[in-house]
């Protein structure tokens, strides 16, 4: 297992920074008075493909030798990866192709055809997932980029917090949403690099706990496909995004789906800006544990914008 | 009638400094693409009550003097020009009153109050409006401020342009909504004294023409309560606005109510930020009428972001 360097989050930055944007930092009388924090918003939502994905993504792909770049790169994801990783391969005129069940919504397959991504379906099962996947990279020789298990992905995910204190100053706590760990592993990587007192919180949907379950226990919990609106965060840590949870994170911090569809509704009608779901836990998070952030100046890693505008949570749930 | 002067726009930038933000400006390359232009987008769906109209009210309130302060001020409207006056005069500490037709949804009467207005409500008709707000103004002397027939408003839209040319740099052209005409005679304002060769278009829809229709006529048409989900731009222009509309504008261009809604949600999915359908129309006839934009710099003016979140216009039209 190698583990990513500091270093490697800075070159990363120099590797990526022609294709990406260096995202706004927002803030809100709003949510500063609702938190009593002082609160950054690292706008990932405004990142090109519409998530923070596309910094980890584009290192991997842009950190492949001519040689291994020639054959492409494949993945398998349903969500703001497979955007990403077509993007990256888009830019570096190279082929990607992107496992989907075949359950996958339209606009997902849509959007990801849309960067250039070749998709092919399977069964909608992890067995079938990653066998199909397999039968792709042996074919074409094609290179596989994991979601967020890859030091490269990580490293690049680091950029974003190191933009972050770059724009905001110091903090005393950054919190960013857990899925498998990819942010926070990356945040992680940086803040106990060039910014050590600052503490780091992930944040959790409830119905989609294992990293909560994994931090108390000690040792990866793995759940099978939670049932969570916040679909980005449905998956499990895994060794790699372990390493640094273990180490550097203070606490995991738990949302309901309701406290994160009214989190993510309020951030849109008062900040007037697109957030999705799984980026909405953050808030969340923040707004019911008033006592540990008040008075603090915190960072918060607004992860991605990506929803259908026809199919809004608050319809339902609201 | 006293016609507003640039130093007029000057003084009034200086006055509401302290309560306005500086909007940001944003780019999209999925729009340059689109309109072959290069877009600059001045975002007052971040202005402080979620519009560009904090400007004009609270130059018009800061321009009183105590004597006519204490006595407050008051105004017709059921939409951004009444939650901005009740926040213009909860800055100054000064009472607001509102009339609104009692058929106003109860999230704009919410809205308002929360700014600390205070609502009269009244028949849905012109007549009874005029009625309520003269016997408010004559009980009380609260001082009648008009949602843009007046020369303190218009000075205080005209910040918005001059703060776009800064930011952005020389506009070959300048696109915003046409309802009453305090944005664009603002924004004329500001162009004829700093940026002459910049050229001004209105956008109206078309289901609410009057402007368009005085444009051409010569003089100004009324009109009576026209239907358009451009809730913003349902009313005409009056002297003060038409001064600057029939001297400035080249041209005013128009939208149907499907080219509005598919623009505002273009905008909701690619630059992930919020805007109201009023805003949207902009955009609308910037895509429509690619051969006056193409290889120009556009400075495009995004004048609200105040939407019902739970009631969007493509559940409905789309």
């Amino acid at each position: 297992m190698t583990i990513p360097t500091y270093d490697d989050v800075c070159a990363a930055h120099e590797r990526i920074a022609p294709w990406i944007h260096r995202t706004p930092v927002l803030t809100s009388r709003t949510f500063d008075d609702l938190s009593g924090a002082t609160l950054l918003f690292k706008c990932e939502n405004f990142q090109k493909a519409g998530a923070f994905k596309v910094r980890g993504a584009t290192n991997a792909v842009f950190s492949l030798t001519d040689d291994q770049a020639r054959r492409g790169v494949a993945t398998h994801s349903s969500g703001n990866h497979a955007l990403s990783l077509s993007r990256a391969a888009q830019c570096r005129g190279i082929p990607c192709t992107v496992v989907m069940p075949h359950t996958a919504p339209q606009a997902k397959m849509d959007a990801v055809r849309g960067y250039g991504g070749q998709i092919v379906t399977c069964e909608p099962s992890l067995e079938a997932r990653e066998r199909t996947l397999e039968s792709i990279t042996q074919k074409s020789g094609a290179h596989f980029v994991h979601p967020y298990n890859d030091p490269r992905v990580i490293a690049g995910q680091g950029t974003c917090a190191r933009e972050l204190l770059e724009q905001a100053g110091p903090l005393d706590a950054l919190v960013a949403p857990i899925g498998g760990g990819g942010m926070i592993s990356g945040s992680s990587l940086t803040c106990a690099n060039v910014s050590p007192a600052t503490r780091i919180y992930a944040a959790e949907p409830e119905q989609a706990d294992d990293a909560y379950r994994s931090f108390k226990a000690g040792h990866i919990i793995e759940d099978d496909a939670p049932d969570t609106i916040a679909d980005g965060l449905r998956v499990s840590l895994r060794p790699l995004t372990w390493h640094f949870v273990s180490r550097h994170v203070t606490d995991v911090l738990l949302a309901s789906e309701r406290e994160i569809v009214d989190a993510m509704r309020l951030v849109w009608q008062r900040m007037k800006i697109v957030i999705e779901p799984s980026c909405a836990v953050t808030l969340a998070t923040i707004l019911k544990n008033r006592p540990i952030f008040e008075n603090r100046r915190v960072g918060v890693i607004l992860t991605g914008g990506n929803v259908d505008l026809s199919k809004l949570p608050w319809m339902s749930v609201g």
